[in-house]
């Protein structure tokens, strides 16, 4: 029953507009599912393309529904449909359980995330914001934290260098918000992983040409880090 | 020629994906545009509901036109049409050009934002992703930004306290993102400006339902703040 906090489920986000042919964040990602499917087998693989199939924006239903939920404190996942009012609640909560259900299975997230406007993808949001419901993440009968143990893996890529100590540090909304958000949502520190390939518009943005040999050194450091994560053992004791 | 330089036009964005009965958002947004067709008519008056017409996520065309366009250096936005390559990146700019050239003609820009999961809504991130294209905001001939004389209004409703000095102020994700987006974008930082409606979920989650008057008074000065605004003349000199 709890096979997938063993580390044999994986759920594969990707949300680069680009097709995996243009995109760093699809080749890293496409990366680490080969070497778990190797390890694992293909049976926990789930995939998700949020950009391709888009996750519905959140409706007035959605919001009013998830008031409802609140003020009853935390509900029980079965029963958020008996306090859905009209075809419209209804029909918010069809497409949002599955999401959610999805998360809370995953012995593993992986996602692919390049950095859009200093931030993550309107896609990556989209899914964010409706996976984000009240007490979803949350055992209704103690109270813990579900995804306390579940591995998270965000590989990012970055047009310019964003890395502490560099010019564009402030503006890194990308990380530090991925960080902050899977912290809130229960997800351990220490099972939280970031993967940066930086610099990647070098070789298109004439004012960036210089940094094509470091563009360059952080994709091979990306690809090293990311055949080390997915060879380890998902599932640890959060610290 | 110059008018919107002066004032006289406003586009006005709501992304809070509830309706107005419900929206702190929608509800300061209205009374922004109510005071300022009152002072300068409708005329000049534009409004999009990016939550109800969602601006489509951006697709590999658009990426692949961007990157064209950037190798290219500064083009002049009515020659981009020209590098467009095949029906789907033609797709993808007749989508885009509507949008930049609303953002441009506006003297004053007033966005309606909730904070979703820490950050902007998908809904507006997704207008972000799309209006963000090379080189839109720079003068072709001189390089100059063109939106350092917009006033850029952003009114916030966020369901808890982020104030600088609360314990969540590191989760504030909305406020220096939207600043250091549209400073990038060339936004005069004297000439943007944040009204922010706290603890607005304090009637909803029972935790929160000490700071019930801490939201009154919160939302009592965001719609002083909101008028003040408003009754302001826009285009100031940017400092």
């Amino acid at each position: 029953m709890h096979s997938h906090r063993q580390g044999t489920s994986l759920l594969h986000l990707d949300a680069s507009a680009s097709g995996r042919g243009d995109s760093v964040t699809r080749r890293l990602t496409a990366r680490y599912a080969d070497i778990w499917r190797g390890l694992h087998g293909p049976a926990g693989y789930r995939y998700r393309d949020l950009a391709a199939q888009p996750v519905p924006l959140v409706s007035p239903a959605f919001v009013s529904l998830g008031i409802r939920v609140e003020r009853h404190g935390t509900v029980p996942l079965p029963k958020v449909a008996e306090l859905a009012e009209g075809p419209a609640e209804e029909h918010e909560w069809a497409l949002t359980l599955p999401l959610i259900t999805e998360l809370r299975a995953a012995g593993t997230v992986l996602m692919g995330v390049p950095m859009y406007n200093f931030s993550v993808p309107a896609s990556l949001k989209a899914w964010i914001d409706r996976v984000t419901f009240p007490g979803a993440f949350l055992d209704d009968g103690t109270g813990d934290r579900l995804l306390r143990r579940t591995k998270v893996v965000v590989v990012t890529a970055r047009g310019g260098c964003y890395a502490p100590g560099t010019p564009r540090e402030d503006f890194d909304f990308q990380t530090p918000y991925l960080r902050a958000y899977f912290t809130d949502l229960g997800v351990a520190p220490g099972n939280l992983h970031f993967v940066h390939a930086e610099m990647t518009r070098a070789a298109d943005v004439p004012a960036l040409a210089r940094f094509t040999p470091l563009a360059a050194d952080s994709l091979a450091a990306a690809r090293t880090a990311v055949s080390d994560l997915a060879g380890e053992r998902a599932g640890r004791t959060p610290r």
